[in-house]
């Protein structure tokens, strides 16, 4: 089909022409659709009869320089098309449900999530997710794992990796996540009653060698396929269920960066509550809860790729017949605890350049920017600044998740000090 | 063109019908050609009227597999005409002239090297070549840094990396160099006077940790566009010239793997000597030659590496405006240092297992294997051993290339202890 830009009426006759998806309604003639999408990038439809409903997602063309980056736009729905089908592969139901993928009309039809709720949101709420972690760290361990050299073979990653290259969205997290935001560029944004922090933090020559450092990872270790951008404003939750989404940004990355999206956002959060929790108890139960979230995510995560390890060591990178000899099985687990090391550094590592990101840089987070009152907002910031900053500079010597804590902890600690 | 095996015949009138290669010819009714390469993989014609030459390489379908082989046999080609014609725009007079590639005829027409000799060979004979070292770093700084993140845009990066994605022959050192040595593997081939040390190489735990360290780093960094390949048997030589050839392997990966071939297998040729040069003087001599070849090749290396980055740092991993602040320099300049210290230390664990391998696997080098009394080729075998391995397990602490030398200097000096 060529590509048309749809619309509300187009939509409802471009859904009941494919078959497959057609049959979810029971009555076609009750079809309906709206466009609830921001309308900058894409165009989002909850297309719905009176039971059921679905989303048509359809990128455009960047409206502010169409027709020059047309190309571009086309091949962003590639790229979450083929991600979203990989989740929905390794981890089932922790994705929405892909229905449909036409690359043509650049557009997937997927699940519509009505029951579930951004979860940044609701950790501005305080609202408590009882299965999260086990979720994310499924997700996290299924495709982490799944997608490195670990568990597949050198023939397998490679076709992946060719499907997988994504310059333009790359490019976004370069310069975005790990340069400008620690110089001078015109679309960085701070809170100015921390220009004297900023200031410091944009000249700290060891910081600033650490986030090189970091970079230099994200563009050359193709370890998994990553996310991306696996933030709290990537996930839709419910009580009982959780669905990673947007999965645009996909490519063959190092795995620390999505466990680090993860770690990293709820450390914003934590940090948020210094202002929006003004009761003491309140406040410190909901933060003893995201140091739970922090500490779980990480320690399942490490254990249910460790466990994926053991049970399918069949990939490329050293299976079983490499450590068939007296004395293989430690060295086998030694190495398997040097590698998650590694992770967890980078995970560290990672983490801390998007917490110092969402304060200096162009993409903040609601938890923190909805603070109205400047002098309130910095206490936020100069917390999570601090953090981020230690995240990087020290992961070096991290050997378990209690090293980042017990930053968290120590930084909170001397607030305002 | 549609494919056909070429033979001396055909292979003359297909290069008379190409303008550009046929002008080289003055006199094309003299022109004649031979087959000169082994038959295996590769036919190698040197196509001659009476005054020039020029080689003619095409690949052919694997003989034993023929078939089903067959689009593996021909993209073999593409990367080596891909790898030479940027080794011809990179470091131009020190790969062999590129004079056509013909994809469909799974070709090249390149350069005829008739007054070169394999540099491998001449080792053997204790030949000295005195432009070898400043030949090698400028090929070896202009090809891994101009192909870095460092030099290259993101989306320059990218697409080199979408056109070297060469699953087959990575597949090749993946298994030969960093997997099956160590292990029990059908084609393994050693010298059974050293099955002692052999039996506890496979067995030593730690060893095995950093060589799968090191396989991950070459199956995930994708640091720079390697040859791939580059021992001393893929570099013609004489006494004003050097090229490096043969480089089908070429992919994006560690850069040190590519310094590592060069100082591993110098490091070699210095254990035959042993066996080879009974003459102290003319062997002492000879060594110290090689371990200045060892110390020049590194040194000059990251000098001229160093160079090209603070004269080129037009990349995406870190432009200027990154180290714009007070201290920014010295910033700079330490970030180069822990590049450039990393960059030894992959070295070092790259050519620590090209050593070993070359010992215990499938493909022996000449240096070595051409010794014909096991046990005097042992002494020289247990040399490669041991400093491969402590190359590899001692890298993490590694400043210089000192540090390689020494361990050199080290194992010899105990040598049959």
């Amino acid at each position: 089909m060529i590509y048309k830009i749809l619309d509300n009426k187009s939509v409802v006759d471009y859904v009941l022409n494919i078959p497959s998806v057609s049959k979810m309604f029971s009555h076609k003639e009750a079809v309906t659709a709206r466009e609830v999408g921001d309308g900058n990038l894409n165009l989002v439809f909850i297309v719905s009869d009176d039971k059921n409903s679905m989303i048509v997602k359809q990128a455009i063309p960047y409206l502010r320089i169409a027709g020059e980056s047309w190309p571009l736009a086309r091949d962003r729905m590639r790229f979450e098309s083929q991600a979203l089908a990989l989740h929905n592969k390794l981890a089932p139901g922790l994705a929405p449900a892909l229905y449909h993928t036409d690359l043509e009309m650049s557009l997937v039809v997927m699940e519509y999530l009505g029951k579930h709720v951004i979860m940044r949101k609701e950790l501005i709420k305080r609202k408590r997710f009882p299965l999260f972690v086990g979720h994310i760290s499924t997700f996290l361990a299924e495709t982490l794992f799944k997608t490195s050299d670990i568990y597949l073979t050198g023939a397998e990653k490679k076709k992946l990796q060719a499907e997988f290259i994504n310059p333009e969205l790359c490019k976004i997290t370069e310069d975005f996540v790990f340069t400008n935001p620690y110089k001078e560029s015109p679309e960085n944004k701070w809170n100015h009653v921390i220009d004297p922090e900023v200031k410091a933090l944009r000249s700290n020559g060891k910081l600033k060698v650490a986030i090189a450092e970091m970079k230099e990872g994200f563009m050359t270790h193709g370890q998994s396929i990553v996310h991306g951008d696996l933030h709290t404003g990537s996930i839709m939750i419910n009580e009982k269920e959780t669905r990673v989404f947007d999965p645009e940004f996909a490519f063959y990355g190092p795995a620390g960066f999505d466990v680090g999206a993860i770690l990293g956002n709820l450390t914003l959060n934590y940090c948020s509550h210094f202002v929006r929790t003004p009761d003491v108890t309140e406040r410190e139960s909901f933060q003893a809860y995201l140091i739970e979230l922090i500490r779980g995510t990480w320690n399942e995560f490490a254990r249910k790729f460790d466990e994926l390890w053991q049970k399918n060591n069949k990939g490329e990178l050293c299976p079983p017949s490499y450590w068939d000899f007296p004395g293989g099985e430690q060295a086998f687990a030694e190495y398997r605890r040097k590698y998650i090391k590694l992770l967890l550094q980078d995970t560290a590592g990672c983490g801390g350049c998007k917490m110092m990101r969402r304060i200096l840089g162009i993409a903040h987070v609601e938890d923190i920017e909805g603070i109205v009152d400047p002098q309130q907002r910095a206490i936020a910031e100069r917390l999570a600044l601090q953090i981020g900053a230690r995240w990087v500079t020290e992961r070096a010597s991290f050997n378990s998740v209690e090293d980042l804590i017990n930053i968290i902890v120590s930084v909170a600690g001397k607030k305002g000090k």
